[in-house]
């Protein structure tokens, strides 16, 4: 499989991970939601994320889930190996990266704060994951608690070839994209960017010169649409369609209760067998699957109407 | 005035707080956006809150900012008194209620964190504001850092009778709205509920069984009507109208970039001479207001389109 | 009085704000602790400091501590101004220069994070207190969640003329003040240095080219005697010293509860009335009293030892 | 080897781990650090706690350090398993128990902020760990962020029998000690208490009520001689002790930095072949080294003064 480069674009959807309700992973289950994501016309896949559980699994089950989709999907695969210390990183990133992972993506740990640890971490990581690995630099404050500023990735991507994109999760980060694409602009070596959120500005994202998304939703044939739309000039036509999504992209992006509305849905369009989240982790009450029936249904209908 | 009681139910619009471009409060266009408020439906007010740019303000310029709308509004008008320490909060709040306002709003201060911490910041803030003043708890942890369990909350209601109010602003938070009204089911004093985010989530929130909204948002005449449909058993309308509005909704929810679009979008509808925030604040950037126009615009064939 | 230069050196004591058991500020006791400080060998104070319980007071009565302190003392006076606020701290800042105040000290709030967005408070934070006003920079991160880097001090330094002094509270930081010599020496503009922390590391940050103490202990004249001893280059016997206090150095330090210890000894020292804290704080309980009394007799025992 | 129980008492220091200049974990220095703390009087040992640098282990060298130091130690050995996942948890206290720990210990993880959420968590660990598996509830708020009431602490203990010890590592901390000794006495469970904090309060902690200390610092013997002489009933040559050492103790205990001054200190004793610390992480610079050499030469001179 071809490494992921500063050039790629589409959508990427950050995969969930499947457990059996007693929370063994669910591989055959595991297998269906990759066929899923593909089917509804992703680019890549992104395993291990956060919103994929990827702390609650062993390193062994991580290689093994790892191993499962690259086998599988014939498409980029970019694997999530943030880990507490560098050695964990480096032994996860040479298992995937054999196994024909695209790139491994990264986010700083909580404790760094300063532009000068900022740097010297990825500088680390970087040097953690080896020659040649093709880095995503994954920038999601509200989760990591580390705030980088524009120019801060700047210095990183001018110091560190490896890193190629940019997993965008920054909120608000719409002035942080226009002030990225300047800086190339202006001279600065390009990188993708792909973004995340639940692909809440996606839109706006794309108008600000994003090269995609790389985002769960439960939905992602909205995401791969949207950016099909955006990218053949029909944005109007793109925005009529995140709208019509947007009532359950909002509903889905809740921190922690969203993760249970997504396996709710993808259990229910049969892309995963069940809906369990490895422990700790709730599933869906009743009230709230009410809440996210109605909106499956008025969704429906409002996709009629576009026809 | 009457004072506020835990009866209280409809929409306490979050009023900005207008300036001149030079940083002076605009007490003519506060009286204007008063009167905006008012004739879009609201039910109360709420003045000196976060997103009313309350910390850049001087105690005195607090003082006069209360009096005029104090004055002018004839409903309840709630004020936020949080301040660093409980003296700042005794000055303020007797102030205030000698004007006339209805009660005040405090949120705790960053430092507290156990659930012990947090009964104790409330049992001294109460006293601090005096016998018989009501207060709404306002819950807002993004902004806070500080996270109280809907059983602490049971438990601050139980032992201050003067806490009438919850400003609901938790996020996820519709689980806690449920808790806390099953709480009450099982014999609990009822407290108001009003909801903040922007109206985010206000179709669910009034669904969990919020008594409406106190919030800020450019167009509060969205929260009036969503608010008097549901209660007129027309969730469906009401949901429609959400809808329509939800893509700017969404887009105003930006942690502080936010403000600059209300205000853009405030003064563009004729509410307040100019979108100036005091320093530090920043004006919408022309790209981020060609997306808010191009959201208004859409919004507006929507609403034409619902009838 | 003249106002505070980089050249500044010596013994600064953040200064305790007294108060009367029932919660006023206790002016009579305000002038004994002055007094007290200047006879330990003060060469300034520092007044409305976190260990002062600013917060706590009124903007009135924060006028009305720094007018009793400044008329008094006959040495500079620098007077804490930090506040959520650009406009609280215009008026406070003017307010105190207008008494004779030597300088104002400011701390970022703690939303500030990127070394871009600290950068920018300071210069909005000295734009506010107006031209000519020395202005001291407070790094002290345990107390603000803001981590300033050695390299970020220099670009403020070098772009803000009016700051002329770092309150270095920074834990660890030895090396910091190593690397801010460094580049001192290289070029830099030079800036007084005074340390915090209750002097904990007083010995090792005087090797390391500080200019003296800015912090509460209740013994000050430790903190005069081991300066002294160091200029006069006697460091032996300057640890000695230090090390008979350390005990109690220690012990005053433990965040929020070391000001009751603080207040607690002040009070038996005479040098205030009452150890009261105004509301919230707590007195010192009956077992910290032991502990406190039995550290006071050894450390006088020490002293007899050391002659 | 046997258990651990609520009746542990004593000195457990947390030990290093040695790498080599290379960052491979140093076995033999591993054994040789293992028979300082032995013959330096520990009553039992501490691997894998955060100044063991656990996080930077993959999880086989996790146990390969743990199956040599219990091999080897004759002395009851608790292992860090604190994880980000609860697998990662079960998955290493399994195999740590199967080679013959004494117990495993566990601090909260940053995200936890309620009482119920710090309870939860608690539960939930136990449940991962197995049944019949002594734990080590860590309380430690500098590092983790999370802060534990002690009546939290107490309904904890009073759930979860297998929770046999607090590492109690709480700033300030005194207070709840207290409080926690004063709970058993209105007929609570007793549980061991040791303290942490590089045993800053030692003396302190022993006074109110705790059984010993489980921390590191670089001259162990200090730990075991202050707890053998207050538990013999001599306070005065327990702080004769303590004082002679608190220079060092202080200057060991800075966040971070001290574990450069650690690693230093034992290599020049001997006890390890390298102060290298695996990356990211410093040696101790030449200043802090003539800093450090210099109170080794007072402390030692102190000590021969004490007889």
């Amino acid at each position: 499989m071809p490494l992921l480069t500063a050039d790629a674009k589409g959508v990427y959807p950050i995969s969930v991970t499947p457990f059996h309700p007693d929370g063994r992973v669910d591989f055959d289950s595991l297998d269906r939601v990759t066929e899923f994501y593909l089917s509804k016309g992703a680019t890549g896949l992104t395993i291990l994320g956060m919103m994929g559980e990827a702390p609650k699994l062993t390193q062994t089950e991580s290689r093994d889930v790892a191993a499962r989709v690259i086998a599988r999907a014939g498409v980029p695969v970019v694997v999530g190996v943030s880990a507490p210390g560098l050695a964990a990183i480096t032994e996860l990133s040479a298992a995937v990266m054999d196994m024909g992972a695209a790139g491994v993506m990264i986010a700083p740990p909580g404790g760094v704060r300063t532009d000068a640890q900022i740097s010297t971490y990825f500088s680390q990581a970087v040097q953690a994951v080896g020659d040649g690995v093709p880095v995503v630099l994954q920038d999601y404050p509200l989760a990591t608690g580390v705030q980088i500023d524009p120019g801060t990735i700047r210095c990183i991507v001018d110091a560190l070839p490896q890193i190629v994109m940019l997993k965008h999760e920054d909120w608000p980060g719409l002035a942080k994209i226009t002030a990225l694409r300047k800086a190339e602009a202006a001279g600065g070596r390009r990188i993708s960017i792909l973004c995340g959120n639940g692909g809440l500005f996606l839109p706006e994202e794309l108008g600000r010169g994003a090269d995609g998304a790389m985002t769960g939703f439960a939905y992602p044939e909205m995401l791969t649409q949207v950016v099909a739309l955006c990218q053949a000039d029909q944005p109007e036509r793109a925005q009529d369609i995140f709208d019509a999504y947007l009532p359950l992209v909002r509903y889905e992006q809740q921190p922690g209760a969203g993760l249970a509305v997504r396996k709710y849905v993808l259990a229910k369009r049969g892309a995963i067998a069940s809906e369990a989240q490895r422990n700790p982790g709730a599933s869906l009450p009743p009230d709230a699957q009410a809440e996210v029936e109605r909106m499956i249904a008025r969704l429906e209908r409002r996709l009629a109407e576009l026809g």
